[in-house]
């Protein structure tokens, strides 16, 4: 017989990369189509370890955390915070703060610090 | 008349960047040391960001905060931590735990995560 499902389904390994690797892939594009316009801004993705330089705020390090299936967030503005996939929302959503996706995070950051707004298309 | 001391100076900002390289290049080359014995462990540092791949834990990311003169940590093992440089007890010590130095830290997780003792000569 099946297993019981508790509504709560874990990714595999591979679900996880693909899906991190692509939330990264995103964000890093994203960031980089600022750098035009905002030519401090700068943007490195290496590994599995997003950073971007956004003076004056500071440095955002965005990881994957793969023993744990995560992304950590570090934000300059609004410190650290771990997200989980959440495979309904089909969004990242934070350990601490569940009503805000790292997309909408980032896009409110940005535009606090930038006064841009980043449509980054990841949730 | 000299400004009133309160037994805290803060550190200018060339000094603040010149203890922070040197500690991220130190720790850099700690970690790069252990890859002889422990081939899985990747060490990477660019831009004031040290990333060190630590298989089975996860991935440690170690970047200066420049707007706050700080170091910020993510560890797989024990989450997030910022911290101050102390120039009495010539140390990194923690917002959260002014117990442990940044580089005894370090050498704790590493034995915990390796069974290596690592001396980083880092505080």
């Amino acid at each position: 017989y099946p297993p019981v499902t508790l509504g709560i389904r874990f990714l595999t390994t591979i679900e996880y990369h693909n899906i991190a690797d692509s939330t990264l892939d995103t964000i890093t594009e994203g960031f980089e189509s600022l750098i035009e316009v905002k030519p401090d801004v700068d943007v490195d993705l290496a590994q599995g370890v997003l950073t971007i330089q956004m003076p004056p705020a500071g440095t955002y390090v965005i990881n994957k955390q793969p023993p744990f299936s995560q992304i950590w967030l570090s934000s300059p503005i609004s410190g650290p915070k771990h997200y989980d996939w959440n495979e309904k929302q089909k969004a990242w959503i934070s350990t601490r703060d569940p009503d805000i996706t790292l997309g909408e995070l980032l896009r409110r950051e940005t535009k606090d610090c930038l006064g841009l707004d980043l449509n980054l298309e990841v949730d």
